[in-house]
């Protein structure tokens, strides 16, 4: 395999978690998501909610450990969230979902980085089918996914997210279509 | 053939005008690049040196002119170069390189918007066996083009150059070749 390593940053409602758990299926390597979530729940200690939410999503944390420490439980999120990332982009070749896997492994060798995005009106569709139908309209949760995961990189790596120099190869999965963003990454590995 | 025009987007230095007539003859289709600037040219009556400067990376204009008529030969040839896009575009089938035209053919359906970017080493490298040395480093003039193009982009279509959204695929050539990029694209239309 050309690529060792398969990093997947992606919208929100943009189908990026189905084609890494597709693209890992068809290579036979793990998909880390939902397990990486788990070891980072696992070795910081906090709750796998909390985790989903705030390593990924937020900014800011509790003012009160920040006066005492200097740091925010986000902060403390994001060493754990590196360290667990590393481990495993050393185990071996896999999938990597979210959690700026593109970022931490930046020096890695061997490691494509993949953004996928779609427009609005798709992932709109998109995040009403799997997630069901809220007070808030669907766009307006995209945007504020949108806004908060945007903050929350640029935060912690100093970089845009969602800017084509930062990847190998970005895809716009509403009008590729999913099955065809599998292929096009299948056939870089 | 599923996508009819392909508009390719590029950093100086990126191969991405090599892609573009790769693709073109594998596909058996015209690619407009020279040729555009020359139409261009013929149809706005400018040099076509000026057309090369002025209708990628110039900003601002004659004072003269503008304190007239309040418009600069650059808005004059973003006009002519509009309407050139849309003719060729009507022709058939065809690659068109720069010139904005992912942004003039935006409402296009069939179009596929294409961006092509590499990391600095590789194009520095690529500018200098093309163009030779100058007295300036390849990467000063590589960024000096790069923030023309991003400011005349960004100026004739309010959107950022070189964010992800607004192509339906971007591709750094520079870590997966120029022919694999050909490969990619090939296979989308």
């Amino acid at each position: 395999m050309e690529h060792r390593i398969i990093t997947i940053s992606r919208e929100f409602g943009s189908g990026g978690r189905t084609i890494g758990r597709e693209l890992a299926a068809r290579l036979g390597i793990p998909c880390y998501d939902a397990e990486l979530l788990e070891q980072i729940a696992q070795a910081s200690g906090y709750a796998r909610e909390f985790v989903a939410e705030q390593g990924e999503y937020a900014l800011g944390g509790s003012w009160f450990g920040q006066a005492f420490t200097g740091r925010t439980c986000q902060d403390d999120l994001w060493a754990v969230q590196n360290r667990v990332v590393r481990e495993l982009a050393q185990k071996g070749p896999c999938v990597i979902v979210g959690r700026c896997a593109d970022y931490i492994l930046r020096e890695e060798p061997g490691c494509l980085r993949v953004f996928i995005h779609a427009d609005m009106e798709s992932r709109a569709r998109r995040i009403v089918e799997k997630y069901g139908e809220r007070s808030d309209s669907p766009e307006k949760r995209l945007r504020d996914r949108d806004k908060r995961r945007a903050a929350y990189y640029q935060f912690y790596t100093d970089i845009k997210w969602g800017e084509a120099r930062n990847y190998h190869i970005t895809l716009n999965s509403g009008a590729l279509g999913l099955e065809r963003c599998v292929d096009i990454l299948a056939g870089l590995c």
